[in-house]
């Protein structure tokens, strides 16, 4: 067995939590939280929740740590400090900072024998696999990424801070046009208004001023101002029964040419249609966490991305089976 | 540069030969053939063709084999003997006898000191990989794999053995109300005849009985007895102007669940459209050589498979670079 420790238990801990009890090589054997652990409830009947700046206390009884904080602020310390001591997964996902978070935890993965492998999801994570493997197979063509329909947590914050704004939830939603000009190999060049939409789900306090509250969100730079932006105020009640819920997914699409003169065409596309962001993403990160334990276990050391993980070693199965079945 | 051989030089020789010439960091030195080398035309200037019994002589020239033989009768000999000499990947295609042919490339490739990666490509191959990665990911749920629109190269050829049969084309077709099932979550359980039907294209004799030759392709076993099987007759012209291509593609969709009582669903589907199947067979191929290459200068020997090389070995691209701008 796999003994696993869950450090933060939010959304992406619980999602960690339930994908642990649905893997059969793997145990959980404490959650670290930097709340106070008596207000912490969780699921697993028998493991416990302690204070996260213990953690080090259980170095020998834990084989990998998977780390659900978040990207902004916890991340970018607590990985390098737990790689030191623990074989540890993340999620960090602000991607122009990945170089400089790479370097940090190598620094100390290395120096505490252990490995870590941050970026872990579906983006990153996953989607960019794909967009590997489809750059390998076919080294010339174009790119995509399409996102949603799904819950943009940052975006539904951003709408939060508006004043007079008690609750919201903003789904990115992909243009289905440009979804289709690109599945069908036109290589369109795209701005993002053209490829995707913001639907907003916005709770106001009573006698709010709509008309201002959507004009803040619409002209918002970076988040909404180069969007084509919905707004719809709903009551606390509709968002709670109808926007529950934390669905996300999107699609990879590569198009791209062979042969001597580059004169056919062949279209990769990747895509998710996920229920629960946050359990799928856990399940990523599970999966990786095997990957981290057979690696530390025949001797490697330092910090990995999921480019470096030879997919067989993220099954339970062994090599004769997967070929066996798989292949 | 990487220099590459290539043994066989029908279809899929040439797609390779096309994906050789347009990856910078690699290049043809050779061309290996059973036919006579001066009745082999290639379109690499300055490349030559050798007879495919004197590959041994080139030994020291070439980093990696491509063989491109066929899988019934040519891979099983070929790979092994050439494993012991050289880096090499193959397209072994045969799902049944994959265990024995790995032990055999195995034994001869750990004797040479040197990297075999077999049943590359994409079915096996990338769908392989999607298959192994989702279920990694989403251990509790189902796969389904859907092929075509597409040309089946064997099933042409069953139909040609039939007496009057000038020439054929058979196209495997994926039930789109099937698919749809699937991509919408409802895990059905599905017949042969349920996920595909089967087109075909035929040009007849002169006056032969075509009504004895539909009969035949309709109940001929394994081949088109479990499938609703169209049979349409045409001119050799047609057929010419209008079956020409190899196109094929398909779909892994895996519909799988997570929670802590697996209540949530999510989808997870990888497809491929592909204008000529022997290119982009060619160019997956391809890619593997870079792998191979990589990992037998870093030490390495043996014989693999798509499921135990990582990512960042099949890229041109530094790990630095693909950290960078692919995660």
């Amino acid at each position: 067995m796999i003994r696993i420790g869950i450090a933060g238990y939010g959304n992406l801990g619980k999602g960690v939590e339930a994908a642990v009890k649905n893997n059969p090589d793997m145990e959980l054997v404490a959650v670290f939280s930097r709340r106070d652990p008596d207000s912490v409830k969780i699921r697993t009947e028998g493991v416990k929740v302690y204070p996260f700046d213990k953690i080090t206390d259980y170095k020998d009884d834990i084989d990998v740590i998977i780390n659900c904080g978040g990207s902004a602020k916890d991340l970018p310390e607590s990985t390098p400090a737990i790689a030191e001591n623990f074989n540890v997964i993340d999620s960090f996902d602000t991607h122009a900072r990945i170089p400089e978070h790479f370097a940090n935890v190598d620094a100390k993965a290395q120096k505490g024998n252990k490995i870590a492998i941050i970026s872990v999801g579906w983006d990153p994570g996953m989607f960019s696999l794909n967009r590997l493997y489809m750059n390998a197979v076919l080294p010339n063509g174009n790119d995509y990424t399409f996102w949603g329909k799904g819950v943009s947590q940052g975006h539904s914050d951003a709408i939060r801070r508006i004043e007079g704004v008690v609750d919201a939830r903003q789904y990115t939603v992909p243009v289905e046009s440009a979804v289709q000009s690109v599945r069908n190999g036109k290589n369109p060049t795209l701005t993002a208004r053209q490829k995707h939409t913001r639907e907003c789900y916005v709770v106001v306090e009573d006698g709010a001023d709509k008309q201002r509250i959507e004009n803040e969100i619409k002209t918002m730079p970076n988040y909404f101002a180069d969007y084509d932006t919905t707004v719809n105020f709903i009551s606390l009640e509709e968002l709670q029964r109808d926007h529950k819920g934390i669905p996300h997914g999107g699609s990879v699409i590569r198009s791209g040419f062979t042969g001597f003169d580059l004169e056919t065409k062949h279209t990769i596309e990747y895509s998710l249609k996920l229920e629960s962001n946050p359990e799928f993403t856990g399940s990523v990160l599970t999966a990786y966490a095997r990957a981290a334990y057979r690696l530390n276990t025949s001797g490697e050391c330092g910090c990995k991305t999921v480019f470096d993980i030879a997919p067989a070693q993220l099954i339970a199965q062994s090599g004769e089976e997967i070929r066996a079945h798989m292949l």
